[in-house]
């Protein structure tokens, strides 16, 4: 038998069998998986026990197709990959043809469309996303009232000492996810607030705070009837986001409220999301921001009427941002979108990175944007 | 084809799709699977995509055994419970014999040892742990420095109106999870927060910090070893408790530091560390709380020195208070305790509940107790 996994009714000491008696536990005959290990040399042992399955294949972010797994006589599946070039990934397994999250990792990427887990390969160097012993903000999770939506959680930044300078005002960054998000993903899988303390840290970035919302009136994938409404949740949360969770956050948080002190940025659906709302409530934000914005050809008259219609408007902002991959499925829409911008003179900074649609390049887009803002 | 799941192609608009794009997302076959669906009348249907495995059952903890689920000929096995008694519970579901997490869930039970989901039955009448819409008070993820453990994670609840009655200062509860649970469990499962704001919105607690540290030096399942060092581990996190997170809480929150003010509870592990903390520093804390502490008959003399050696130190708390369900399998062994406890003349309160070693019981204890600190 392998070090790695071992017979549980081995292993288990007694406070272990206390903290399990009543709960939905592991089986007693199941093995003690260790998954992912990552090892010094940056390749990654990943692990997933299921005896009977016929199929079990690797889908992460750092391999461009499902990776093979093999069954060993436990019943555990394994394959090592790598090295990895450093950075924090998601992925999942491929079970007999079903996504499912590594049930041995307790780092979990926050969707309500999948189940995925979380590998970070530090590497030798500190990444900016990596905690480090700097000064650390604080992370808040709150809850704001919409007389329509009911109570709504959002999470707020502070940056490091908020709690200190007490005369002091702070400018906001909202911050918006992707479409089957959550308001835990912009911390949990893009390290937004670890990002921030780095950059702070390094005087890279000004002491902002950030407001991570759920980022839609209700769900994406409607839980009693699966249905999407996009345009209908769209107008819902605009009205959410205008009439109670800005004056949330104004009230309860010392921050500056002209719109010079406020930006807007968000990824994917949240990036749509920003576009819509940022370029047509140019009274508010002075720094729009999309990352991998979600659009689509035929809704850009819709959704860009201010800016179109008024490009003198737009061009006044402090900031007009759009970052997208050469390789995301959608680089020719938001090609085309710049263009347009291009020919109607309507003034924008582009970051074309390398790599997809994800969160790995989220968190090169806000480590971006957070030494632009504010400035 | 039931209206509950639908062929994933035939419903996706371009959001989603555009969301997935470069995600570990489902497979395009895939069926959306709602799941779990609670009915009005407190019936619940749970539901799982695996069209290969050759037996699926519910493990859930309104259940005194497995649950049976059929499958479909869309590959989703189902089964219809209850009516269940309102409340929040833990499931997961066993395929082939291998627990699992409900995939279609994001309310995720934070555990190093297994992957469990929570379904809510509201019922009719608001619970204590149920979110109302009264002030709410703040949960913040932060983090501490251990010289020998490294950066720490902690979450900390503020009471509401805390960032406004700037000179308040106010007592504290340290509160520690089970053996395996992280730094996120007594929120996320125990509903800590919404706990405390409804009792303190109905004048029955008093206003209180809760500190709910990550409860142990290292994962007792370690993750490169699969070993357990639990006495070890005991003595590191008692070092990093007593000389960096409580220094650490009264240096950045505004806490009354004499030990009237001071308490400490804990469940299932942590309440076996609650005990050995609590009554071995009883300079410290003047409020103890053991909610099914973890204890081993051999480790009684041992965790429990001052106490037994000197009862009227004990004596002097203003609370000592245990509480277990009739049905926990560590009821004979805290049994046996008090008995020594009243042998010794060592004054302390019980409660006896029914149901087991649970985190249904955990939010009774919790408040319970919340309604006798610090008056």
């Amino acid at each position: 038998m392998s070090k790695q996994y071992r017979k549980r009714s081995t292993l288990v000491g007694a406070l272990l069998i206390i903290s399990g008696l009543g709960y939905c536990q592991r089986q007693r005959s199941e093995v003690i998986v260790v998954s992912p290990q990552v090892n010094p040399d940056n390749t990654v042992i990943f692990r997933y026990l299921a005896p009977t399955a016929h199929e079990v294949k690797l889908n992460a972010q750092f391999e461009k197709k499902h990776v093979p797994m093999t069954k060993d006589s436990s019943g555990v599946w394994s394959v090592k990959v790598g090295p990895v070039n450093p950075d924090m990934y998601p992925y999942c397994f491929v079970v007999d043809g079903i996504s499912v999250a590594d049930p041995r990792n307790t780092n979990i990427f926050p969707n309500e469309g999948f189940q995925n887990s979380l590998v970070e390969i530090t590497g030798s160097n500190p990444l900016v996303h990596t905690l480090q012993n700097v000064p650390h903000g604080t992370v808040s999770y709150q809850y704001y009232n919409s007389p329509e939506l009911g109570i709504r959680p959002v999470v707020i930044y502070t940056p490091p000492a908020y709690d200190k300078n007490l005369n002091a005002k702070y400018p906001v960054l909202y911050l918006l996810h992707g479409t089957t998000d959550t308001e835990e993903t912009w911390t949990k899988v893009g390290r937004a607030n670890v990002i921030l303390d780095n950059l702070i840290a390094q005087g890279k970035a000004k002491p902002m705070i950030i407001v991570m919302p759920y980022g839609r009136a209700y769900p994406v994938i409607n839980k009693s009837s699966g249905s999407l409404r996009n345009w209908e949740n769209l107008q819902e949360f605009k009205k959410d986001f205008l009439n109670n969770l800005v004056p949330f956050v104004e009230e309860n948080y010392r921050v500056k409220k002209e719109k010079d002190s406020r930006a807007i940025a968000g990824f994917s659906g949240g990036g749509g999301e920003t576009l819509y709302l940022g370029l047509n409530n140019p009274e508010m934000f002075s720094w729009i921001c999309g990352f991998a914005p979600g659009m689509l050809k035929e809704e850009f008259a819709r959704n860009n009427e201010t800016a179109f219609a008024n490009p003198s408007v737009t061009n006044k902002l402090k900031l007009f941002w759009i970052g997208v991959g050469r390789e995301d499925g959608l680089y020719p829409v938001i090609s085309e979108y710049m263009k347009i911008l291009d020919e109607k003179g309507i003034k924008h900074e582009t970051l074309i990175s390398e790599g997809g649609h994800t969160w790995m390049n989220c968190k090169l887009y806000l480590t971006t944007i957070a030494q632009k803002l504010f400035k």
